[in-house]
């Protein structure tokens, strides 16, 4: 598979930045707010964004058959239980992402046995992995499947006026897979990105780094399908599904933590240059993290120890997105205003 | 003058915290969001804060003579002219506020000159400050009537309900004097502290630093006020009362960039402890707040480059201070959405 990615037009980041330029401040003095106004204009080949902006959720669920090597503090119910907290309206996803005025879908692409519940997306891919550390966590049909329901309801969103895609993601031992795939992509070792997740003891983490370091061993994938195939889970896959369609429909996709960045990373692999598409939305407290940004060279908007993952922290940054293109939409001009220049714009 | 702060109740954060980690997440997996809200219910000494937040920016206007060294890209007239601008709403701060749900009020406390607009909050008490590289910038009696400005506002707003007070500034030529002030109270040399402001060039800095070095040799003031009197301005003083007249009334004041900071070190060395009623909403991109921040032990809430001032990077942090808030209001419990708890809440 290939993934081509729209061309970027040099010359509306140009527009924009004249434009920002000339809005009643000292020039460049609304920092990263005016990169972010600028690349959403460019990545949407669009001057004059309409706001509020129309932003989604998606919070993607599975589980992980890894959790049999004991990888998390919670059992593996609890993907079921959020499902109906989510649906319900009570996860920290939900109170953000009313904060922030985006809508929130739930999908089942992953979970284990079935789950019924009104409103739930059903998209099911996979009744959870198996367990990464003994065998491929899916099929490549698997994988290809859950990357494609993430692509299609990317398209869907496109065609329903979505202008801003925030990946959740809920899935009890997620952390486990999504270590290992960025150990994988970025060439890692995994004492230096597994962390706690949702806060195993001192031992539990000896034994998750031991788990990734056989599981790396164990699949050496040699493509990107086949890595989000040997080590899961559905969920990262539909992320890393969002983020391509998300590029290749012009909508920026915002990313979450840990799992966000893992799905990213697999969606990276297939479509270079990805990162000129999406923003990243916070750097999670999971161990990983940051030394993953600064091996990509990416910039976080949020730095608040977050760590729960559901897209709290990207439906968190959404909020500064919508603020920055405020900024770029509705600032009085040095004319408009009457304020006189300074010599900065004297030349 | 001394100014009394009232008691903290530990108890009240102890108990946020509990109501925090019975929150359907991982125990402080909101990492620094939950810490914004137990502050916050510690320092109104209210378990159950309204929402939404009624949030109120002052704008405070000043003049300072030293802009006749050429410490400044712009011409002073600017100042008036934004005044109008804050006024007809086409400003960051304006724009900003608005994201925020914040009300933005403008006051003149030290414009040059007599100014005249509907809207205006007119408590003047100076016209233009002196000039603080020959004398010192303002009477103690002007600097005490400036402080009370503040206060008296801050005063005004708790009688009519407001939650969050957020401190902004508008004065042509007042990163000189903040960074004088900021020199004197955490004893760093100007070449550590002093920054481009609204971006004079490499020339325009070392000016500024020497302007700021002599005025620190000149005055050398043995108290507070002294200080404030000396280096000014004006609106430096009102932004220190505000910070009194909040903490006195138990509303959180949120610290925007360098000129909020340096009205906040007046504050605190009239009362110290004052860093337990406050909130740091950014660290300004100018160039003494990263070592001033470090020294003070103090964490912002975002770090995005902005020095524009207006109250625009305390307005930002607004947003996120609410959606903290609303996390400790409308999150679902373990019990009240049926979730299983995970093995670190067995103890």
């Amino acid at each position: 598979m290939e993934y081509k990615l729209p061309e970027l037009d040099s010359g509306l980041y140009e527009e924009a930045t004249r434009r920002l330029d000339n809005k009643t401040k000292p020039r460049g003095s609304l920092g990263y707010l005016e990169e972010i106004a600028r690349r959403f204009v460019t990545i949407t080949g669009n001057l004059e964004p309409e706001l509020p902006l129309k932003k989604r959720v998606y919070v993607f669920a599975g589980d992980h058959g890894v959790v049999e090597e004991g990888v998390s503090t919670y059992p593996q119910e609890v993907t079921r239980q959020m499902i109906y907290n989510f649906l319900s309206g009570g996860a920290g996803i939900n109170v953000i992402a009313r904060a922030a005025g985006a809508e929130v879908f739930v999908v089942d692409v992953g979970v284990a046995g079935e789950v019924e519940a009104p409103g739930l997306v059903r998209r099911k891919v996979v009744s959870g992995t198996r367990n990464l550390a003994r065998e491929p966590a899916m099929t490549r049909e698997e994988a290809e499947a859950a990357l494609k329901v993430g692509m299609e309801l990317a398209e869907e969103a496109a065609r329903e006026g979505a202008q801003l895609l925030i990946p959740g993601d809920m899935g009890i031992g997620n952390t486990t897979p999504s270590a290992c795939l960025i150990c994988h992509f970025l060439g890692e070792p995994p004492e230096r990105i597994v962390g706690r997740g949702t806060g195993v003891d001192e031992e539990g983490l000896k034994r998750k780094i031991e788990v990734v370091r056989r599981a790396l061993e164990l699949h050496q994938p040699t493509d990107p399908l086949s890595a989000l195939a040997a080590f899961g889970g559905a969920e990262i896959g539909a992320i890393a599904g969002l983020f391509l369609g998300g590029a290749r429909n012009r909508i920026p996709v915002v990313m979450d933590g840990f799992i966000s960045l893992a799905g990213f990373l697999v969606a990276r692999a297939l479509a270079p240059g990805l990162e000129n598409y999406i923003f990243c939305g916070h750097v999670s407290a999971e161990n990983g993290a940051r030394p993953a940004f600064q091996k990509l060279g990416l910039r976080p908007i949020l730095d608040l120890d977050m760590r729960l993952g559901e897209g709290t922290g990207a439906a968190l940054a959404s909020q500064i997105i919508e603020t920055a293109l405020r900024i770029y939409r509705e600032m009085a001009t040095f004319e408009s205003a009457g304020v006189s220049k300074g010599r900065e714009f004297a030349s």
